[in-house]
């Protein structure tokens, strides 16, 4: 993918979105003796970066596709984007698949949008498969979640917007689920300063995106473990596979108490409510997993829709902080 | 106070401050029949409004009064704002008094900053009665937290920046402690939209700006009851009180149990971490006793400095939310 097509997307995006704060992490830049900054895409309409794709995939449906409904499947965060999006653009007819498991967060947001929303299956690929069958059965066009280029291009302008804002950058800690936001970022981040590092984040209990480049072919889906970082869960996609597999980032894992201990860091040093998915970015840097001493480095905060009964637990199980 | 001072004064601070979000809450919408909006300067840097304030009078200091030092009394936010445009402008000399019972997240960051931090009594009284013998010793300039004309120039650049951004509202709901940001935030509104009423929203344990309007007088110190909204305990001042006392706000009492409740809706219903003193503008629309249906009205979150111990007591308090 060329820079044009992510500058166009941004171009595309920017009456809908706002281009988020970079903000300076005092707490991290002394943890670690880098300079640590924090992409705050938890402050996005709907509370993460999804929007991003979302919008720049909406906005180019011809009158036939807006015509025929869109559907799409989603652990949370990718249908609050394209409801979102939708709603922007002026969609007639949306209908949304999520699974039971989804946060109440993200379920809540939702229901505030003109759409309909079924609620399918445990995972997110119980909910992709019921939306696979609503489309076969109604005409309606699937938007999916990161296997698109024009998905991973609006994704990427939170890579764009990163290097107008901090071109020195060494290193971008992303989350890695599906492969939409770190190959949409690797991509634009390597056209603007290709020294800059870019390094993937993925939970423990679903490292599909380490598997695949190790393996050399796409695995998705990925029977994953049990995980708090809800969207980064599942498999990783043949798009973003192919669009990385010649300069594949550093892939890191972190565990699930890595993860908790993120958030309660992010809320107790930042005050920041940051969701499972969006804390991975900062699990490397707290448990010194990534080295970032004298060196300029920026969290991907992907998101911020933290369920209440999450946050009680970790709040109650960790309460000397 | 005329208004090019507010709009001298943003263009003072506009370097080192942001122009914070004023975000739609779908939330207290919904719940109140209003469209209400949050002005989020938990966002400033120091995580409040205060460093506005503290730049426009700082910014002004002579050569001699630089060299003199400065010094400062607070409950945590003033300091931070004082820390932080002293950091920004260059001062060589710092001194702040902050009582005992200060919220770890502000004594935290506090501490980052290069200043001699001293650390006198329970109350800000005490920290401002230190505060004053330290300048009457050294002669160092005190910088006042609300009781001075420029610091209120520089609080009321957030009346500004809401007028900015949402022209029509009709009413603006603030936090109210020792006046200075009600008092430049109401002065700034009333210039550019006489139509906009200012609701001021104080603890029933501290309704010291209440009961001057009342009596006729300013009172301050104020013997305040204990309170979460440690922002807000005390007097109010003679400066805000000369400034509105031809045409004071109404001014409405919140409990307690009513701001710890508003902190739980702005961290569930949208992910912000935000203080007592600045959950207190949001109390009154989910109890009612301001009544917002069919208006455009504005909260005024005027901080984020949450302390953990706190939200743990909050969260685990109310486990069922």
């Amino acid at each position: 993918m060329e820079l044009v097509e992510f500058l166009q997307a941004a171009g595309r995006i920017r009456p809908f979105i706002h281009h988020t704060p970079l903000i300076r992490s005092e707490f991290l830049s002394e943890q670690t003796g880098g300079d640590v900054w924090l992409k705050c895409e938890n402050q996005q309409p709907t509370g993460s970066f999804k929007v991003r794709g979302a919008l720049n995939r909406l906005s180019q449906l011809s009158e036939e596709e807006r015509a025929r409904g869109i559907v799409a499947a989603s652990a949370g965060n990718h249908a609050l984007g394209v409801a979102h999006a939708a709603t922007s653009l002026g969609l007639p007819q949306v209908d949304i698949f999520v699974p039971h498991t989804a946060p109440d967060a993200k379920l809540k947001k939702l229901r505030r949008f003109p759409l309909n929303l079924h609620l399918a299956g445990q995972t997110y690929e119980d909910a992709h498969q019921a939306a696979a069958n609503f489309a076969a059965q109604t005409g309606a066009l699937e938007i999916p979640a990161y296997d698109d280029l024009d998905v991973i291009a609006g994704q990427g302008t939170a890579g764009v917007e990163i290097m107008a804002d901090l071109p020195t950058a060494d290193l971008i800690l992303v989350p890695i689920g599906g492969g939409g936001l770190v190959s949409g970022v690797a991509t634009a981040v390597r056209h603007i300063n290709p020294a800059c590092q870019i390094i993937g984040v993925q939970p423990e209990a679903s490292p599909a995106a380490q598997l695949s480049f190790a393996q050399g072919r796409a695995i998705d889906p990925y029977d994953h473990a049990p995980t708090i970082a809800d969207g980064l869960a599942g498999g990783f996609g043949v798009t973003p596979f192919a669009l990385l597999r010649q300069n594949p980032p550093e892939v890191v894992l972190v565990s699930e108490a890595q993860i908790r201990q993120a958030i309660l860091a992010l809320l107790a040093e930042q005050q920041l409510v940051i969701e499972p998915s969006g804390a991975t970015a900062v699990a490397p840097l707290l448990v010194g997993s990534v080295n970032v001493r004298g060196k300029t480095a920026v969290c991907l905060l992907t998101g911020g829709n933290l369920a209440m009964n999450l946050l009680h637990e970790i709040i109650t199980q960790l309460p000397n902080y």
